[in-house]
Parts: C-alpha cells; sequence; structure tokens
C-alpha cells in the first residue's frame, strides 16, 4: 500500500499544497493509498528523519521525499498508467509552472492567508508556526495579512497568464488535466482549506478551472474539511 | 523550399518576435529555408491576402500564418527532425508560456522600446506604425516609452519564474532547448533589433540564458542587424 504523509490541521483539515499535488497525482494514476496526517512538528520523525518537509511518500519500505520527486517516482514506477507530464516535453515544463505557482500564487496567497492557516494548524503547532513565520516576514502574522482585501486584486491580476492559456484550452495539460494542472490546484485548495477569505472573484475564468479540477477524479479534491472556493 | 514572410525594419532588422520563433524552429529542426523581407504595409498582399500579421509560412504553395500554427505545421510535416514540443504534454503547455512571455514579457517590452521601434521601421511603414500604436495606447510614442530606466526594474522583476527554472536546468526545454525557449528568446530579439536599450542586468542569470540561445545553430539568432544584448 502507498502511504502519504499528509499535513494536518484542526478537525482534520488538510492543508499543504505540495500534498495535494501528489495526492491528485496519485489520483490521476487511479492508485489507491492512504494518508496517514501528521503535524508539522511531527514531520521530521517520519521514516527517522528522512525529511524536514512534507510530502513524504512511503512505498515498499522506500521513502520519497518533494512533491515533483514523488511525480516523479510515480511516473517511473507506474508508467502504465495515465502519464503526470505527457512526455519529457512536459516534464521539462514542469519546471517552468512551479516557479510561476511557487512565484506568484504561493508567495501572494500566504501573505493573504497567514494568520487564517496559524488559526487552523493543531494546537501544538502553534509556536512552531507563529515563531518561524514572524520570523521568516519580519512581522507579526496579523500585520503580514492586513490589507488583503485591496492586496487580493493584485493576485487575480497576475493570473492572466493562466487566464489565457484557458481561453484556449480547459486546462494546462490541454484537453485533459496533467501534474501541472495540480500544481495550481494545490496553491488553491491550501489557501480554502484554513481560510474563508474569498480568492477569485465569482466571473472570474480561473475560478471555473479549479472547480473543474475539484470535480476530477470523482470530486477527489471536494473530500475533507474545508471552507468554499 | 521553405519561404517564410519575415517583419524589415531598416538597414534589413528583423525584429517580429514571432517570425524569430518561427526562424528559430526552422533551425531546430534543420530545415533550409529563405526569408523574404517584408514591411508592415505589404504583408496584406502576402499569398493574396492569406493573413494581417507575419511570420507567414510558404511550403509546396501552401500558406500558414500564426507562430503557433507554423510550429504545430512543421513538427506535424517534418516528425523524423527533432521535436519542437517534446510530446503532446510539452505542446499543451506551449499555451502557457505563450501566454506568459505575451503578458509578462512583451507587454512590458512594447512599453519599453515603442518609440525606438518607430525609429527603426521602414519610412513607409512610419505612419502606418505611429498612427496605429499612438491609438492603441491612447498616448504619444515617446510618452509610453519615458520613464523606462525605472520600469525596466519591474520587467527584470517579473522574469523570477524564468531565473527559478533557470536554476534547475539550462533550458525551459529541459537539457536541451524547445520550441518554449525561442518564444522567450524572440522577445529579446524584438528589443535588441531595434533598441540599444538595455533590457537585463549583466550578472542576470536570464542573461546568460539568452547568450545560451544566440549560440544555439551555429549561432544562427546573431546572425543579422541588431544591437548588443
Amino acid at each position: 500500500m502507498l502511504k502519504l504523509y499528509d499535513l494536518e490541521g484542526v478537525d482534520d483539515r488538510r492543508f499543504s499544497p505540495t500534498c495535494w499535488r501528489v495526492k491528485m497525482a496519485l489520483a490521476h494514476k487511479g492508485l489507491a493509498f492512504e494518508t496517514v496526517p501528521t503535524p508539522f512538528t511531527r514531520i521530521a520523525s517520519v521514516g527517522g528523519g528522512v525529511s524536514k518537509t512534507v510530502p513524504i511518500l512511503e512505498h515498499e519500505g522506500r521513502f520519497v521525499a518533494d512533491s515533483t520527486a514523488i511525480a516523479d517516482y510515480l511516473e517511473a514506477t507506474f508508467p502504465d498508467r495515465p502519464s503526470l507530464f505527457g512526455g519529457a516535453g512536459g516534464r521539462a515544463l514542469v519546471e517552468f509552472v512551479d516557479a510561476w505557482v511557487l512565484a506568484t500564487l504561493h508567495q501572494q496567497l500566504v501573505s493573504l492567508v497567514v494568520k487564517d492557516i496559524h488559526d487552523h494548524v493543531l494546537p501544538e503547532d502553534r509556536d512552531y508556526f507563529e515563531t518561524s513565520r514572524t520570523q521568516r516576514f519580519g512581522r507579526p502574522l496579523a500585520d503580514i495579512q492586513a490589507g488583503r482585501e485591496e492586496r487580493v486584486e493584485t493576485l487575480r491580476g497576475s493570473l492572466l497568464p493562466l487566464r489565457v492559456t484557458l481561453k484556449r484550452q480547459p486546462y494546462l495539460g490541454g484537453e485533459r488535466p496533467l501534474y501541472p494542472d495540480y500544481m495550481v490546484l494545490g496553491a488553491f485548495q491550501w489557501a480554502r482549506t484554513i481560510s474563508p477569505f474569498k480568492i477569485l472573484a465569482d466571473d472570474d475564468p480561473v475560478r471555473a478551472y479549479v472547480d473543474r479540477l475539484l470535480d476530477l477524479h470523482d470530486g477527489f479534491a471536494r473530500q475533507g474539511n474545508a471552507y468554499l472556493l
């Protein structure tokens, strides 16, 4: 059985964007797996300390960490299942989509919901989260999040390349989703799992796209505790 | 013989970014071709009026317009030559890279060099160019271009996803270039062909990347009249 160590919040909220990438990749390949709910402060003990971050995949006694490395592992180990990349060119461009998702989506989202994340991590994780993020940003969490009603417009504006692409095809992967789509979905899953704050306008084509991704694999990404989109 | 209708400026400067995409695609496939220098105001007569814009490829009596359509045509017509996309996933993601290049690079570059373009188009094209661009932007060309010394920093900042990718691999296409790399190169070729304005800082990894692209196929993209990078 495949086992995924998955970040856990209060009420069993699973909010890690990179864990969602991997869960969608597993669903894409039609692989059965179980998740191991894992608080921040227990990640370092998984597999005797194989990684400081989740996702960590356990398969036949092997541990694989890092979402892209796990996607590569799944593609290599289960080549007869639907491809995550659609060939070498698609795999190479995963790096650019990842860089765009990190620089555009993750960086802006964290500044919009970081206090909400804090309020939804497990009690045992709160000190760790507050200390590490306050240090990283050099300000209290509430200050980082302040003014988000205006700042969300910058995020919405920066989604233009995605919006243009979606005029031409339903997924980044073309007519069907590929791993890059799950990288984008992970970011929105992250936000909606721990925050009621509205990231996307109702009439944004990106919202309809995220809805399509949530519907995939029998509504796989709708399962579990989350706020509405 | 393959024939490419290619935008022409003064001193035979070939400044169309999308024509450069196609020329690099032809070089990538190792195909012999000739270019037909074409002023803006003569595009509408090519092939009896097949397209309002270049690039237009002529092959065995057939005319194909639009850079992506031409890349698809080349990939389908010459499948035994090196692939431009590296498979279906790579082809699908061309749309996202294209949207990013247009929204980030082209949109900002035109506001930095539009007056320089005007000064380098053929005399017969100047009125057309000035009228159409002034109308599009609602301001005189010199006003659009004003303040570029500061605004170039915004462009440099928006290259972050490219910079992150280049830390991981030498090209968007991975170890070797693919069509998406030529989409990026086209933008920089556009700028340097008609403007001495310095777009990239000397120590920017994107600059080293553009240099690598200029070296490809025996320095193919260095040929012809242009300013230094």
